[in-house]
């Protein structure tokens, strides 16, 4: 028996999610299946953390096990063969390795990386409809830099939390929050990156953060505003949900 | 009477292309009935150029004039008006703006810059399936950079012309052809980006251009085979055309 872990990349408009459900599509089923039509053996797998319907990745990680009988299996091969029973499905394997058999993708995972992706212009977007959330008004990103500061850090985060998380502490450590701007087009279109980095995040945590540093970006609130909303503990306090389809995991560290 | 300029981005992939077809929908079709769909009138607008289905741009221009009586319409109401009939369509008018009388979207267009995008890694893509053409196979970018330096500056270009251009002569001046690479994921996987610019353009000029430089990135050719095509003026002794998908129209410059 080999435990494998598996990078992969998917679009998350199709799928209601990463985790399993009974009635609709979700990454986790569709990677199972393919890895059924390459084995012909029923199994599960494991992903370093859930997404939601709509949220896409870049890097998400998942393990399992797979009894491959004495027949020599590389990663490279594993992946090509994944990746064509996935076809036409928007998910795809990046790459795939055979680590310990005590590897956990989520209880080992020591750091994600989050991306949350926004491009503000007046017209909406054509090529990438989907892949970004599009927001029409102006967007102060010093303001939203400065609100960011705030968050920096260990934290009850309970202001910036899922009524349905289910994690059993609402404390984590924010290593990274930065947020950055690029010109989206020629006609004065931006794009607004905010990248969060951690340990491990709480249910819709980086979505929330998003709205409500928009609304930093807009002046509804002032910088200070993040950490009033951050201290009362309370999500009705805290800023709307970002639309899922900004959202990217990026990647998801080991300890190696 | 006003002359307007228009600036389009779209999604290449739902369209016959930007020209008009009987039987086809087209980027000109959907643009010349939101504006019907504005004013009441039907009229015809003028490209800077045509693109080839599957192909898309971030910088399309066009010409039209519209009759709007004694009412004031400025370029933020008008483009927000265009983009409002245009959807559900993967076509934004990004800026409209007034033209003297005498604008000519195509003959006034003193310099075009196209992308080809090229994403080069073992898994396929996901995310921007059909906005990027996927390689399997590694590309040697040195090459493809020493080979692209034969193309610059004016030459006949027959060799990597469409049998079916319609262009007077295939003589053209490439004032810049350049070839990039970044990283495209943490996996190994490369984005290649070839930039070509110039005044005009030959039929599937660029593709053409595309699928020879791959030729020298796969070294299929030396980078001196280029050369070698070139002073051919034979289509036959060029490389493949590169798929559509991979190809950006970014923007048509004027002089000012």
């Amino acid at each position: 028996m080999q435990r494998w872990k598996l990078i992969i990349e998917y679009d998350g408009r199709d799928y209601c999610g990463w985790q399993r459900q009974d009635e609709e599509p979700s990454v986790q089923q569709a990677i199972e299946e393919a890895i059924t039509k390459f084995c012909q053996k029923k199994l599960l797998i494991t992903g370093a953390g859930r997404t939601d319907a709509g949220v896409h990745a870049r890097g998400q990680v998942c393990h399992f096990d797979l009894d491959y009988g004495e027949r020599p299996l590389g990663g490279f091969a594993l992946m090509k063969a994944l990746n064509a029973h996935l076809r036409p499905a928007k998910i795809v394997i990046v790459a795939a390795e055979k680590v310990p058999h005590d590897f956990h993708a989520r209880y080992h995972a020591t750091n994600k990386l989050y991306h949350y992706r926004i491009v503000q212009r007046g017209a909406f977007v054509a090529l990438e409809r989907g892949l970004v959330w599009h927001f029409k008004k102006k967007l102060d990103v010093a303001a939203m830099q400065e609100g960011a500061k705030h968050l920096l850090g260990q934290h009850d985060f309970t202001t910036f939390r899922s009524i349905n998380c289910q994690a059993k502490s609402p404390e984590k450590t924010l290593d990274r929050l930065e947020v950055s701007v690029r010109d989206y087009d020629d006609h004065g279109g931006h794009e607004i990156l905010i990248a969060a980095q951690g340990r491990s995040f709480l249910h819709h945590q980086v979505r929330n953060i998003a709205g409500s540093l928009v609304l930093v970006g807009e002046h509804k609130w002032q910088p200070d505003d993040v950490k009033t909303a951050l201290a009362a503990k309370d999500r009705t306090k805290g800023g709307p949900t970002a639309p899922a389809h900004g959202l990217y995991l990026m990647r998801v560290d080991y300890q190696s």
